[in-house]
């Protein structure tokens, strides 16, 4: 009977405060019998990609109120292994849907083997000539939060301006292309001159900034936008918030995807002008990747075409090793990520 | 030639800060040739009831980002006569449509007559028996916008939770009472024990508060809804917006009406907690009547069936002659108007 040393990440305790650090995570090894009883269902992954996500401090925190909304936000139990979304390999099945040596796609944790207990948090994973990573990101809720995200909650029309924040994110460079490829005007803000040239000059958006050199946002909007804006897709709150529904047209829509900004710190709460919002009949709309698995077959099949003829590009950051995991979920907070975020476990 | 005395209502400069005050108006006399020449189109009306409105505050201002969103919302000249929705009776007409005597509604303004070129702005009024002031209140905008906000905007359910501000204001009491008509739990807040009672004991609210007497407002919506909010239909905006938001559940939705708590102080903007918005996909939707003539004729067909039926009440607040204008509209940002404010200008 084969074991194996298991290394996974915890949190020493909740992190309420600030951004996390190095010192609140700890790498915990434990073995593990690869060995599962027949017709128990239970599945070892051995697993080779894990997402790694700005969401997952609010989990960290002791209260937040994000903890009842839905179960893919339960807080996290200091010591306790951290679940995320990833790509592995079967090591061993119990379950006769699954077979040593199939790939995998679901719900796994940040370690390097994950036991599931319950099976439908895993599906089978044809890879369809894609790396394995883009399993992780773009068709996964990444690539589903960007596109129902732009098409169900904002309703674009050709011809429409759309701002987009945090623009070189895993979800933000998506949205910014799936408009573009609508004929919507995109502008996007991010926070290095790098990403700025690579928004505007890999990316096709037509505008980019970068917004840590603007002193005034609403000023920044209002020249990017002289037209007004018609669609932002939030992914920062806070005051970039406000500039843009500063700057709305009529019948403007917001798309609440995340708020980076508020995450590590109450104090950048975004207070939106609601006299903005009422007279120009702004929508503001909250929205979660999992309500919208209605449209993921019309989402899978508009980015394999996407991708196979080259009209969207996918950006990755992969840092390598279950080590690496700490330092690469606190650089989402500094933004030193450049697309999707992914750590590689093991080799495929 | 009849040569009338026309009084009417201005104010002196642009009001910017604060609640407006007697000092900030002027009543001004004009003498009136009550007189058209025959096919100019031209209508003379001898105004009866104008509606006294909050957001005309807004026009007052020098700047508003509301100006330019709506025509309705155009900045008012000091020194001229303000636009607003009214009752009256023609007295001259140059317009063949509209004949001496035939009773009006449209855009009148806050004046005893009113010389009307654009004949799209006044139509024929059918009194259906009501008194000519229902028409002005709940037939009018106030009316509409309540239905529209509720209904277009909110979509609510049987059952639902839905909370009310200004509960006792020209659109609130309506609100509560439709989604008490069709089966939801209703709680409305106001500011006097006097509107408390009206609304729990007249209009048939499930609850209602008085929200000057709670020192936390997070908590008394967490003790009148023990199990969440899915419906805010929000008149005030400020501290009251961000403590619904935080008792909200999944999938609620915030009928942004208005933001009477920020017109007069920019320092009561709300800071609602955008991770609630996120995580429990809370939809803010500001909206204005006239977007929605769409649904005009069902909405008067339910009131009407409604009032006929002594299933919903519709309370007025009048006051009489046009010097009473200015603090009748001053009173609305002290709470001290019931229902829908409306003033009188002549004798039907």
């Amino acid at each position: 009977m084969e074991v194996v040393s298991n290394r996974y990440i915890t949190i020493k305790g909740h992190i309420n405060e600030g951004a996390p650090k190095e010192s609140d995570f700890e790498i915990k090894t434990e073995s593990l019998v690869l060995c599962v009883e027949s017709d128990s269902n239970v599945v070892i992954v051995k697993n080779l990609y894990v997402s790694i996500d700005p969401y997952q401090i609010n989990r960290m925190k002791t209260h937040c109120s994000s903890h009842q909304a839905i179960e893919a936000a339960a807080p996290i139990v200091p010591g306790q292994a951290i679940e995320a979304y990833g790509v592995g390999k079967v090591v061993v099945s119990g379950n006769p849907k699954l077979e040593k040596d199939d790939l995998v796609v679901g719900h796994l944790k940040w370690e390097e083997y994950t036991v599931i207990k319950e099976v439908d948090r895993l599906n089978r994973l044809d890879a369809m000539g894609f790396p394995l990573s883009y399993h992780v990101g773009i068709f996964g809720s990444s690539g589903l939060t960007a596109y129902a995200g732009l098409f169900e909650i904002c309703k674009p029309i050709k011809g429409e301006k759309v701002f987009v924040s945090a623009a070189c994110g895993s979800v933000g460079h998506l949205v910014g292309q799936y408009a573009k490829l609508l004929g919507c005007y995109v502008v996007g803000c991010a926070g290095t001159k790098e990403k700025v040239a690579l928004l505007k000059e890999k990316l096709g958006f037509d505008d980019a900034f970068n917004y840590k050199e603007e002193a005034d946002l609403k000023l920044a909007l209002k020249r990017y936008f002289p037209d007004g804006i018609d669609i932002y897709f939030d992914n920062v709150g806070g005051e970039m918030l406000e500039a843009a529904i500063s700057n709305m047209n009529n019948f403007g829509r917001v798309a609440a995807c995340g708020v980076i900004c508020e995450y590590t710190n109450d104090e950048k709460k975004a207070t939106p002008n609601m006299i903005d919002v009422v007279y120009h009949r702004i929508k503001i709309q909250g929205f979660l990747s999992p309500d919208h698995f209605n449209i993921h077959s019309e989402f899978m099949s508009a980015t394999l075409d996407y991708l196979s003829n080259g009209k969207i590009h996918c950006l990755e950051d992969i840092s390598n090793g279950v080590e690496s995991i700490p330092s690469a979920f606190i650089g989402l907070f500094h933004g030193h990520n450049i697309g999707k975020k992914i750590v590689k476990l093991a080799r495929e």
